[in-house]
């Protein structure tokens, strides 16, 4: 399975991928997916927002047990962020099949799409256009930065996006959904309170909650030879401060406050920026901490800028709640996976169509070791062992949830 | 002649000027010098760089008198920062046939292509090679964010990139050579010392030094709402720190320093960048101090870089010494321009052809008031009674350098 997916969208020179929403890269993901659910005799279909589907058992039955991830990528991510997922899934389906497991209940892998929002800027486009939490038309109207949008982007690889909207009825059919992800950080290779690392898989408790935040910084272009610096508006100046407030008060919050994304208007050498726009992705425990984060960057970049003439705009782009995931859910999946000693339980503060859909389904995580932490990076990877254990811990939780 | 130049490569949305070199908007310029030429009977030729001119009187004769500027623009440049050289010329020999004007040497009207190096990063090419100042084999070489090289940009525009190289007779055979540009300041708006500002039209004394440096600041991409702050290497904070500090360090030297310029990879929004390159725009009285300037910020660069674990690389990508016009041109032309009082004498930080061809032919230049000081931007204006008055003064300059 790995080997027909790997070369898929890899870029030759970063070594990473580049797995677009509704790209030529994304369209062979999605034709892989649905040769392995044709390999395996699984009924394949696409819902009306686009994502995959491969059923064992009766698409249209009730109680069913659904399992998956997604197959798209950030710029340069890594092979595992997503794709782990769903060919653990597939991997899972074969065990249990080994197993001769009795099914009692329709189980289904899932490609959800466009979890990244690396084209478009909205992070799990098709889960929340399947658990009505994004307005069609305003999907539709998203554009990437070649001012395609994703109505054309659709439409050109083949989706009706006439099509797209809630899907409740699919949604009430759905009993439990358990995504299985690489961890994106250390909790599970380097266990608090020290000791060797026990467990190669873990199960998640909640999402922390997260946004995404656009700074617009307006100055003045002009001539960066022969203006006065005390006649300048330079807005790099505003954007440069506040990357270091971001910094500083994410630390002092015990929160997290990136500055990743920049976009300069001219951006020529000589010329002074009119407009610097810097995105922030900021994430804490809880809701009120992370407000007041993002309130003290937002000060921070306005007292700069009123000393350097440059206005600050602030614009909210996306914003998820804290997600606590099923505590019934979650504690059968840690007595299922732990096989004697329960598996760890452990927060992310990575969104996932997991937290997006557990507002309408009960709904699980499993995290599976990651020895250095590194996500969204070329330089993710997990042990073969480890990721052997994330399929042995996701075909107990199948055979637990949908065979007993 | 405005109304033919004026809307080619003009951007809607910003305003400003998009004539990159070697691009359709820049043939179309190259198009309308051709056709001002023509229009007057001027012997019209391209030289092996692809340089225009205009001819008075005998191309191959001796002791010529030559003018003009360039017409490529930076990113949303104004509109006349190069063309108001170049139109003035025309205007100039225009006025000079009215006056009934003898010329006893042959007068010439320049285009520099790629005075601005927008597109290829290195400014002045067109001059550069001619004064055998830039190997030809290097500028083939250059390349823009499209990875197209000079070499395939020229192909496409019609003109042969194996033809580039030093032309020193052309060069032997130019006694002055006399650049009309708008000021890129405000020292004729206001004057030092106060008082009204007397003058329309100023004449050159130097071009500080100048150069420019890429910064590249290398981290470790990673996922940004997963990733603890202290297992960051984020090269934004340490882009961020050098920002700060380049203004810093230029503001306590009486020097220039400027980031304009960024690229960031992957450039995600929930990804911590792997890699920011800036590049620096510095300039100085003297090269001492640039050298300086330039040193401090690298220190403060390293030093936050060790703080981050970012490394940085600091390659320099151009750099122009000291250009001191020719002090009997410059004596000649602040009589010639004055009508009375001499015309006022100032320094200039931008780079310029003439600066470039200084060293193998006399060399000087006029400017023209620039009310708000502002310049490449779309903002950058002069008043018609002070383009009218450059005009007359560069017909008055070479009426006295060619019929007397």
């Amino acid at each position: 399975m790995w080997r027909d997916l790997a070369p898929i969208g890899r870029h030759a020179a970063s070594g990473g991928y580049r797995r677009y929403a509704w790209s030529a890269a994304d369209t062979d993901c999605r034709a892989w997916f649905r040769d392995q659910a044709e390999a395996r005799g699984l009924h394949y279909e696409t819902d009306r927002n686009g994502n995959q589907w491969a059923w064992l058992g009766d698409p249209r039955g009730e109680g069913a047990v659904v399992t998956g991830s997604h197959l798209d990528s950030v710029p340069d991510g890594g092979a595992f962020d997503g794709p782990l997922g769903v060919v653990s899934s597939f991997a899972a389906l074969d065990v249990l099949r080994e197993r001769g497991a009795a099914f009692r209940a329709p189980v289904a892998v899932v490609n959800f799409g466009d979890e990244e929002g690396a084209r478009f800027g909205l992070a799990c486009t098709g889960s929340r256009l399947t658990a009505g939490r994004l307005d069609p038309d305003a999907a539709r109207a998203l554009r990437d930065a070649d001012g395609v949008s994703v109505a054309q982007a659709m439409e050109r690889a083949g989706h009706d996006p006439a099509a797209i909207g809630p899907d409740p009825e699919r949604l009430a059919r759905v009993a439990a959904f358990v995504e299985l992800h690489i961890e994106q950080g250390r909790a599970l290779a380097e266990p608090a309170g020290g000791g060797a690392p026990a467990h190669a898989v873990g199960v998640a408790s909640a999402i922390w909650p997260h946004g995404r935040w656009r700074f617009d910084f307006a100055g003045e272009a002009n001539h960066a030879g022969t203006t006065r610096l005390q006649d300048r508006h330079d807005p790099m100046l505003t954007y440069a401060t506040t990357v270091l407030a971001a910094r500083k008060k994410a630390r002092l919050a015990g929160a997290l406050a990136t500055f990743g994304k920049v976009s300069v208007e001219p951006n020529g050498v000589n010329a002074i920026a009119s407009l610097v726009r810097g995105w922030l992705d900021s994430r804490a425990a809880d809701e009120e901490t992370l407000a007041e984060v993002v309130a003290a960057i937002e000060q921070a970049a306005r007292e700069r800028g009123a000393r350097d003439g440059v206005s600050v705009h602030v614009t909210r782009e996306s914003f998820t709640p804290v997600v606590e995931f099923s505590h019934e859910l979650r504690d059968r999946l840690a007595a299922l996976v732990g096989g004697g000693a329960p598996a760890p339980v452990l927060p992310t503060g990575a969104g996932h169509d997991a937290g997006i859909l557990s507002e309408a389904v009960p709904t699980a995580m499993l995290f599976v070791r990651n020895p250095t932490g590194v996500s969204h990076s070329p330089a993710e990877t997990a042990a073969e062992d480890d990721c052997v254990a994330g399929v042995t811990a996701l075909a107990d939780v199948l055979e637990g949830l949908a065979c007993r």
